[in-house]
């Protein structure tokens, strides 16, 4: 890496892009980016376009010695890369209104990450990158794989199983988000705090915090939910978790868990949500329309601070912060999804995981957090065996195996429920399953 | 035991008692009971009285060498027991009603295995059968505890964890029931089968099935999954599974894994047989009703055709099965409630599961069986979790403990939803659980 | 198997067949053996016809439907049998006598089974089994291999690991031996005990005794350590260990155990016995050579006392109960190497291991006996480890594994005494370790 | 902390004091050790106050504001401590004679790490510990206890098992010798190297070795063995190991495992080392005569030369970067003796292991290593099972768990001569075994 590095972006015309062009340029000291390739697809060519010219423009202005390069082709990316992102989204956000909306129309909750709609996302995204690590494999054999395409647990749980890239993490902005929140509870800076993290993606526990040496997390958990002022309702608090049960269970739940502890609001919610204003997906997809007007202003030379509403925060910070962990060997501690390796004892030391790790330059190590706490190791199996089910399917297109994975979720009211399901979701994505419509 | 069996059944003016007394008379010559004492509390005296005189009745018909005690003296009861069986209901069948009732009021499966209605079951069941065993420690010490109270994975949990009682096994009629329904699928004797099964009590699935050596689980779920003959209905079959589903999950599953994977169907099939004729305990009251009528007639000397209806079919069987190859060291296969010690890799050794064991004078030695399928590990933990946290909260009493259990139960849509069940289901049982209410 | 069954034997040339040969004469009425077919190489030419025809007049004498066949043509006697069991020795007792006597020279215990030398007998044998299992796969897809050629163990760990031959059990004569000796201790029938075993082949404890249900381990162990009547010296009993050794170990460890635990007595013995009489190896040719002369006796038809100074009593015994109970289905508990499933948890669930198993038609089924006693998990993981390693050296003839596996060894002083060892054993058994001089 | 550190030294007199005190004054920018409380027992009363004359010198000298405290007080100098260490050698060097010499009569190797030598300084020094444990808790409840009192792993495991002290680290500077030979062999800065260290205290491995992110573990074994310069003898290379043996292992073992590995080697070598000048003790002794003249010397103000031929390289080193790195939450890697917790999967989550960690303000946290390379398993077991056993006879004073330890110990060549060496070696040490001879 002695001439700088090259970084190729696998879905560069994302919305995204910005916020890591910014974190390049701010971390350039340490981290010589010298080449960076933003990758896209036919159908994503306008936007690649749009916002690798702002790149360009915020990179011109920063005087930074790093050359944007805008390409549809991908091994020419590839080619000799240290770093290769990925932040594609298959079937771009129509995909992801099918996800919520189907689901839904089914009284499950649709969304992207692990139910129903995120096994769909996983079938749609497996194979896609499945396939890069097969070209990287050839073309830039010495590379890391830094994935942050949803549901990033899945993903890197088939990247472990079914590919030669044993170069792999799996990146979430959510423990960042949790690990900030606590810092502001107890009202200290959060290089003060040590959070051990424990889970899967999107399936992740703050279990232990620690300030100066001490075990806080009862203090942490009880000024958390403590009632909000003015309120005369009980349990009202800004967790939103009913406050004996989050005091009780003494740990901090990321809040992809309210799809499975908070079921009936949530279909409350996403049914007064789309009412109001459509689905998640829709709403993100006005939102980026207006970012990528924003995008096109020749004047505009820096990252936008409406990005910051589209839900991305700290995406910058996670990748470029493990970019440069590894770069420079910080052995620093970041929470990524890595191969557990017997961190966490309940799971298959061949999993995916999600927890507190080391980032060396020969990658993350994960950090021994022996058993998992009974009252959440049975949401974490479950969801672990979704997530092995869901990848064996995309990988296989096997129907039986995705029709099993749909049933075991959860969020599924019923096997008969899950088939229609399955195969209303199969018909609608049949575009993007080729391993399925063979 | 050279003097003959002493046995101690609590909950002895059951209606199934009569099924328990002819399995003693058909086993007489191998299995030499001299003393049966059927004990109860007040509440049950008219009960105990009307059944056990039929038990005396039967005996005298049969001609063997078996005295039958009526008591409410537990203590006089249990001294020098060879075997303690316990199939005591605390809260009779009003109990079972609010059970089921309540949970259904919020719109969640009412029952009395694994949800939110068998958690309350637990919760009064529980400190009972821990007292019994304190006092068998003194009594005696020696004796096996027989439990068929349900839910009995919960309450067998409880006593390994909470005890000093290791001679403890318990009892389920489900795999006898579902081995003979193999046996019949394949047309051959159920001695020429064998079913392998793992998991835990009312979540207990036939993962193997062989026949003459060949494994023949595929063979079995395809022949139980065909098309019912004229059906021109896809998918409707004798299982009343998925046909695809089954056969991808290639195992059998026990009938009360539909609350989990048909919940739908099972909340409207609740609601439908609610409408018709009450609750299942409502059904069951009034059978019971008509069952004890009959008992009462004196010239009844033999277990009534009527009880088979009442849906313990294998109860006698299972429980004399038992306690007969204790007694004579048989060394045969049954599948009972004991100590993992390790036989089901991913389950606690110190838990209790229900799987094959072999049958000997020191008790049932469970055999190995190595990892769970993925597709049903999710689920097992998840209700092994729940099962450890609401003998936990049965014990201590702790109200924070028994909103956890209920939260996390798949059933359960939300936490507020759980709290609001919870209190109503504490308050409907306030009489039965002391150690809430101290 | 309706027609009856045909076995196969290999390395019948054997000096123990004609207890073999007993055995199913003894079992007829339930085991139908209809053929049985000896197979031996050029070498054994002669033994096997006088073996062979000795068992033709036991045959003949005992009036039974058995046909029995000398071959040397393996193939033949492999096609479409029901059992083959290996009894084979490679290089012949001359072998042997190199097994012994080279690491002896070395100060080093010499013997067959787990050391030095037993790696020698593996490294000879196990790519002729593994041969074996191949021609099965071809010829008797359907057959068990019920092994008894030594080391047993390896043997056993090499087929599960290198073949696809899943039908395999592997057998020793010790204990049985142990369990009838516990039982002479204790002055009961065999039938009235229940030991537990736990370890691997010749490194095998019997862990718990039971007596009528009572763990009586702790008894067995003080009255096999009983002082000697008239022995004036301090710790002289029957079992050769010292008394407070045994009895705090509290367990009865296999005789090979003295390797390990007595080596300084076992080289003493050993160079006793050869200034004596030879190596064990040549002790054991001599005593051949008499049974020899004794089988070409054509008035011989039976089974001549003599053999039992051979040294394996229970050999058939061992066998012919566990294909009787595979073909018959008997479900009763023998103790066998297999795989171990979990059943010993501290052990890999894919490596083999030797404890109680339910013999069924499917094979042998491990009973779970949770974690090993830490005071013995030492040793067997060592022994184990050892095990694994030979047994890929003997598959690829990695000259570096070998020298691995010899320095690991606890019997071995250090890593360049085992590398003169190893090279000098290599050269010795150069003709039958093709592997190794490719 | 806020007032500055104060720490308490527990056998203060020791020869290495002064390495302490050199590293406390050279980290005084960012450790503000206030106080140094000095504590030894009445025997060391003389060495005590030398050394403490002398570290108060040295700290004059350097400038720094620290007191150094001399006492026979040890609650005195417990009470408020924030870090206690232990550097005690309970029966002085006297007893370490007894230790080597009294095995080496038997033939056995004679050590203070892990073989019947290293078992008596745990049965003497584990107590003590145990003891200085109780007193923490009382006068210094929040205290670290940084242990480096030989053998430091069954130290370690005994504070774990058998005492409340849950803030405990155990230390050895051995892994950092080894990682400063790497960078050596490989010519670069030990800052660029990544070695992963398995195992036990004194029973560790380098396991692999990373450069610049890749995998050079290979590259670091053959260079180390390369044939030296101008040797006509094949083998002989800087490591002292068969270079075949070693490249195959492929990973650097510690020295001590010549106990075990090369225990030939090792008797002949202490044999002519005894003839030449004495045990490895007596040499220690006239070395630390020396010493002792040199630290009385009135103009002596720093560390002398000639400490560094003690043998303690790094001890300072290795304690007080530890020391410093919880003070200041480093969150760097060390490797140290600490609760595995699964980071090693083969052993007891609850015992002690010897791996790397990061150092955090709340102690060490291991990182996750999977299982042990096999080759090392039972080696690694062995040695756990008889520290385990030790520290149980330490803490009881149960001579049959003594007995069991001794024997089960692979240096020891039998159980008989396990017996006359314990017999020996506790009457030699009686003094200081109080359990023993209550």
């Amino acid at each position: 890496m002695s001439k700088g590095i090259k970084i190729a972006t696998i879905g560069g015309g994302s919305s995204y892009t910005p916020e890591l062009i910014e974190g390049f340029i701010k971390r350039q000291d340490e981290l010589p980016v010298r080449e960076l390739w933003l990758v896209d697809v036919e159908a994503g060519r306008e936007k690649l376009e749009i916002v690798g010219n702002l790149a360009k423009r915020m990179v011109k202005k920063a005087g930074v010695n790093m050359e944007v390069h805008l390409t549809l082709d991908r091994e020419e990316a590839l080619k000799d890369a240290d770093f290769v992102t990925t932040q594609l989204r298959v079937g771009l956000l129509d995909a992801r209104v099918k996800d919520e909306r189907i689901p839904n129309s089914y009284g499950v909750v649709g969304q992207e990450t692990n139910g129903p709609g995120g096994m769909f996302k996983g079938l749609r995204t497996i194979p896609v990158i499945l396939d890069i690590c097969k070209d990287m494999e050839r073309l830039c054999p010495d590379a890391w794989l830094i994935n942050f395409a949803n549901p990033a647990g899945m993903v890197t749980e088939a990247v472990l199983r079914y590919s030669n890239q044993k170069k792999v993490v799996g990146l979430c902005n959510g423990p960042i988000g949790i690990e900030r929140n606590i810092a502001e509870t107890l009202g200290v800076d959060v290089s003060e705090i040590y959070v051990e993290f424990v889970g899967l993606n999107h399936m992740v526990f703050a279990k232990t915090v620690y300030h100066n040496g001490k075990d806080v997390t009862k203090d942490v958990v009880y000024k958390m939910t403590e009632d909000e002022a003015g309120s005369s309702l009980k349990n009202i608090n800004a967790t939103g978790w009913d406050k004996t049960f989050l005091r009780t269970l003494n740990m901090i739940p990321i809040d992809y868990l309210r799809y499975y502890w908070q079921t009936k609001q949530q279909l409350e919610d996403q049914a007064r949500a789309y009412a109001e204003h459509g689905t998640r997906a829709e709403v993100v997809k006005k939102v980026e329309a207006e970012l990528f007007e924003l995008y096109k202003q020749e004047e505009l030379a820096e990252k936008p601070k409406q990005l910051e509403q589209r839900g991305g925060a700290y995406y910058s910070e996670a990748a470029c912060n493990l970019i440069n962990s590894i770069y420079n060997d910080k052995r620093d501690i970041q929470i990524v999804n890595t191969r557990n390796n017997g961190a966490i004892l309940d799971i298959d030391p061949d999993s995916a995981v999600e927890t507190n790790c080391v980032i060396t330059r020969q990658g993350p190590i994960p950090l021994a957090s022996g058993r998992l706490p009974i009252a959440i190791n049975g949401i974490i199996q479950e969801i672990k065996t979704f997530e092995r089910l869901t990848a064996e399917a995309a990988v296989t297109g096997d129907y039986d195996k995705a029709l099993l994975a749909m049933t075991i979720n959860p969020l599924t009211p019923s096997e008969s429920v899950a088939r229609e399901m399955l195969d209303e979701l199969l018909e609608a994505h049949k575009e993007y399953l080729p391993n399925f419509f063979k």
